[in-house]
């Protein structure tokens, strides 16, 4: 069984997960990517996975070939789904068992083929994957917080090149979001407003940081960016949860996630990048005042390390700079665009 | 001029760095890293950096050959030292000149060499620079943090593999020290004692994740480990500045970091790694609940992208096991043990 532990100064909660259960040797080398033949998550292979949770399909038989978007629970689970939390405290340490849901969705059944190659109508069904997962999900009443995360490229953690998304289910709020919760509710407080209501105000006013913009969503470059090109889309309309999402919303966010992503794949020659979908806790009475949002981070740069240590980070790249050269670059052909 | 940023939601600052000016097609291939022969930091080619500020030196002038420690300004610094800071908002935005300093600590002049290999000694050398220069940035009434730390191997975001250290003062305290002072002054708030304290006294008693001692100071396998063979090394006599150390406690300080480096090169093969001195803010009242101390994280897993997004971290091998298996290495020969 997993462990969560807490750091007693910060309040960081780690997974530490003994099933994996990695000796050091075992750090020697780097696992070796497979090739596209021998890929789990390949078309043909299901039978390389744990049986599937939910599939799209244009034919064929769960577990089979046929699908479209896939979603399994990961092999190595980081926390697993049966059993009590059972906290306790260890002299002045606090921890819980590990309990949790580790799911991988998986976004298409080709190797060769990433979301940017994708078009609206794709996103759109992917987003609806990752929507039907959060709302099965919170369903249990021992989660607290959903995280929908990508890492893409091997430089941004990526320990499959198929594409896929991963969702993790934990029955604590992570400290990042747990700080944004915080952010939005002392902007409440002293304003009376959403503080990404304010922000999304002023930015559109601005201009400068606009990288793209529908009747639903606005991309921007923050004005604190941590990464060159980091860029993030907030829905206009104040709402907490991704997973509250109607149909026509969807498909604005499909559209401009798509204009995103074709343009930084273009911009910066398919980079690596994580992305995370900020969204509000579940069964946490304290989520009005948060605004949900996805933030892209593409991985250009070596400086990644000391930032860990300190919460400083350098970026190279002025955000005023990375918007306007994405705003101007044009994709062509660009159906996409148009939801 | 670089720019000090402020997230608006959660307060955490970033530089963005105007100077290094990166555009998007700078991007596209990674920099060469440069052989030994032309190594800015290599002896000889004492012309390729800015004047030193300090060095220990056999013989010779300043900035030519005959030093065992040099420090430079960095030829690239991310904050500035001539200006004033100017605070301003712009609407909900919060910002500052990118005022401070950033210096390069040379820690040997040969290009072979890293700190696995230095003995009590040139350890305890290196410290002696580092705490001149803290001691001396200090001064500058304008800086509150001074942040030294080390990015050893690629995967660690090193860009020159010549052994390296890098102190940067910052006018603002980072997230990062803000969250452990805020930790440490509410422990203090409601035992009257330090929670590192606690932390080492319930640690020394327990013994499982402790990986060496000595009289004055003792390495930890943190219970809340974000990273496997993640280590602290903590002064067991409560201290918040780690410049106010003396020369007793600096070399049990060189010998513990010694054979903790040297444990970590032979478990993990020579990983890359980070380490960063936790020291208290400079110029700041609320330092005395600190406790100084260094926290060196291996990379060994790839493990490294959505971390960023949620403080969420994932990590595969138990502390207890890590410490033991380190406790356990025989280090032999084993000199630099005895201070």
């Amino acid at each position: 069984m997993p462990e969560l532990r807490k750091d007693p100064v910060i309040g960081r909660w780690v997974v530490i997960s003994t099933e994996r259960g990695k000796r050091p040797l075992d750090f020697g080398r780097r696992e070796a990517v497979p090739r596209a033949g021998l890929c789990p998550f390949c078309e043909g292979n299901e039978d390389k996975t744990p049986p599937e949770i939910l599939a799209f399909r244009d034919g064929g038989k769960p577990d089979g070939p046929g699908w479209r978007v896939r979603v399994v629970p990961n092999k190595f689970p980081a926390l697993v789904v049966e059993g009590p939390l059972r906290p306790k405290g260890v002299g002045l340490y606090d921890m819980m068992n590990g309990i949790g849901a580790h799911e991988v969705i998986i976004e298409t059944p080709r190797h060769d083929r990433t979301l940017s190659d994708f078009d609206v109508d794709e996103l759109d069904e992917l987003l609806l994957a990752y929507q039907s997962r959060l709302n099965d999900l919170q369903q249990d009443q021992r989660f607290r917080y959903l995280l929908l995360f990508k890492n893409h490229g091997e430089e941004a953690g990526a320990s499959l090149e198929h594409s896929h998304t991963q969702l993790i289910a934990t029955p604590i709020v992570p400290k990042r979001v747990m700080e944004e919760l915080e952010g939005t509710a002392r902007h409440f407080a002293i304003k009376e407003r959403c503080i990404f209501c304010d922000i999304l105000d002023q930015e559109l006013w601005d201009g400068r940081r606009v990288v793209a913009e529908n009747p639903h969503f606005a991309a921007l470059a923050p004005f604190a960016a941590r990464f060159p090109f980091e860029t993030w889309i907030l829905p206009k309309r104040h709402a907490p949860h991704f997973a509250g999402i109607d149909p026509e919303q969807r498909r604005h966010f499909a559209a401009i996630l798509s204009t995103v992503l074709r343009k930084l794949d273009l911009a910066l020659d398919g980079p690596a990048y994580n992305f995370a979908i900020h969204t509000a806790p579940v069964n946490d009475s304290r989520d009005w005042y948060f605004h949900w949002h996805i933030e892209i981070m593409p991985k250009v740069t070596k400086v990644a390390g000391f930032e860990w240590g300190s919460g400083f980070y350098i970026n190279p790249t002025p955000p005023e700079e990375a918007a306007e050269y994405l705003r101007d670059l044009r994709l062509d052909p660009a159906p996409a665009d148009a939801p």
